[in-house]
């Protein structure tokens, strides 16, 4: 059974200071709710906009277990929390998305091994624990393919393409990747990358905004496009519908994205292979915020504190695009700023060092998007 | 001259810690910009999304001279500021909008001269010091009248309506009104009550959303709508350069609001008449944060910080309609958080007295705007 819903005037716990938190956390206060951020880090972007902060490590029992007892719920910016820091928050309050949930999600094994089971193309993958097991699933699956560690990879982070003539030593590999858990994942030939940013609440609703277009730029997000391009609608609505299957099957609460590779075959039919799910709000999911009747943050406010989800449709019928603003594109901010109907998001972190996510650029481009 | 911009990172004073400061501050955080909000009450709403605070007397010396040395501007939400605390504020860091705007348009006598000056239309006006003086007004003016203090008046308070039959005794109305200077101010036959929330920067850029109409309850705001019902696109252009008047004669630096009736000549013609001039973001520009491509908060944020204006468009070819939530009503927020497409905001007080504005809610209605 559901618990009951959350008034305003309540507080929501979240674990993590960075960009996403800080807009969880506005999407609290535009609700009247309270929010306590709680990071390791004193220069939390997401301090910012917090009535309260907590600054410990992600380990520290005591810090956690008071920073629970002060909140209505517990939520999170981020899948790298340790699965006993999970524990112990969820044996104090509410925590969505669950820590099983965050169990499947954040080690790249489990999370393929549970897509698969539910009947949904991934990407042909095995278990990788040492140099021996390398070799032997580079035999099976052939080059190209990636190998990735298990878990606390983002970004390209923890992990290495091995490309076809390339000179592949097992145990060299391993190493580079610091002799962890890890994954092989064969190659997709693949379209373009999409994803789907969707909600589900305790009680079983359910709400997908339609998928969107991904650009990476070394590995990182670069460009979000709504609606995804080339992407017809039965294959939009696919996607939606994989996005539902897994949110079900993870007995989800809150914002979730899985992204995508949209395939096709040679009789020329479209279809999607799940690519990995970020038990979160996401980047790609940015555009929402002008660019929805209701922005993944308000979403997922809504999700974690039981309350009906929100009108996931297009703000009028215009196509959205956002730009992320990943280190020193952040200088370019007068530019955007004095750009007509764009809208700048800058997240109040300090240095624009490479690869650090600065901010962004949504706009809404002006005539109808098909469909 | 015009200073030069501010850059993300910097920090914006807020003086006054209610709801308007709280969306300011909010505007201000999605530019990547520290706030430090100074306010007397612990409680204040705006507290929830700064980084900083300061809870102190508004003629608090020092507390001030600390506030405005630790930011790089500092600017306000509701006008009823002493003259000094402008002062001595201003004397350290820019203050926006400035002393003298503030002194001219917190004071209704000022203000109404100020705007008679210009040549613009307002409601026939004299100054009351004393019982003889309301006297000789009246006899003037004659019936309806209002009686209002020249200061610290809102939302209805510090003011007396005068109609025709009432037995007026000018020493009792005086003395309700605690005896403090007033204003007599004429009745204008008007069709309906609109609004141009408008900025200014200091290099004289200048940009106003389009006129609303706006509808009260017991003297509070109770509805806005955009556009203004009954008002020609003539009439709404006229009351967009009626407020850029008013805002280059004084030499403004943010958003204003321009209260003003919407008249008709007998021969039908439809005009103007300035009503009172808010200093300061504006309940009923409250609309702009889905309705149009800019806040009214963001463009405040904006014209301080020496940025260009962003655009003041509506989103899509909406109509756009505010309803406050003022008291009880906001116990009704289940609803309209359930509302498809509707944007609800509570702003974190606590008591849901009768007269306190609790929150509001947007509706981007379909179909198109007229014009």
């Amino acid at each position: 059974m559901a618990p009951s819903p959350l008034k305003p005037g309540a507080t929501i716990g979240i674990l993590g200071g960075g960009q996403l938190g800080r807009m969880i956390a506005v999407a609290a206060a535009q609700y009247g709710l309270k929010v306590h951020v709680y990071a390791p880090d004193p220069d939390s972007p997401a301090f910012d906009v917090a009535g309260t902060a907590t600054v410990a490590a992600y380990d520290d029992e005591v810090a956690l277990a008071a920073f629970a007892a002060g909140v209505d719920v517990v939520t999170y910016e981020f899948e790298n929390i340790p699965r006993r820091t999970a524990e112990i928050l969820a044996g104090i309050r509410p925590l969505h998305p669950s820590a099983d949930a965050l169990a499947t999600t954040q080690d790249r094994l489990t999370e393929k091994s549970f897509v698969a089971g539910l009947g949904i193309a991934t990407a042909p993958f095995r278990a990788v624990d040492d140099a021996e097991g390398l070799a032997a699933a580079l035999a099976d699956l052939g080059l190209p393919a990636v190998l990735k560690t298990r878990r606390f990879g983002y970004d390209g982070k923890g992990q290495r393409m091995l490309r076809p003539g390339d000179p592949v030593d097992p145990a060299a590999v391993m190493a580079a990747l610091g002799g962890q858990p890890c994954i092989l994942e064969g190659f997709v030939p693949f379209e373009s990358e999409v994803s789907v940013v969707a909600a589900r609440t305790a009680s079983g609703a359910f709400a997908a905004f339609e998928p969107c277009g991904n650009e990476h730029r070394d590995h990182i997000l670069a460009r979000t496009l709504v609606p995804a391009p080339g992407m017809e609608p039965e294959t939009a609505a696919e996607a939606m519908a994989v996005a539902r299957r897994i949110a079900e099957a993870l007995d989800y609460v809150g914002v979730l994205a899985v992204e995508m590779f949209l395939v096709r075959g040679p009789d020329g039919r479209a279809g999607v292979v799940v690519n990995e799910i970020a038990p979160r709000v996401h980047n790609s999911g940015h555009w929402t915020i002008e660019g929805a009747l209701t922005s993944q943050f308000a979403q997922h406010v809504r999700a974690i504190c039981g309350w009906p989800l929100g009108a996931t449709g297009r703000v009028g019928g215009a196509q959205v695009e956002m730009l992320n603003l990943v280190g020193e594109a952040a200088l370019r901010w007068p530019d955007y700023l004095a750009e007509p109907g764009s809208h700048l998001h800058l997240y109040g972190k300090g240095k624009a060092r490479p690869g650090r996510k600065m901010g962004h650029v949504t706009r809404l481009l002006p005539g109808q998007a098909p469909g």
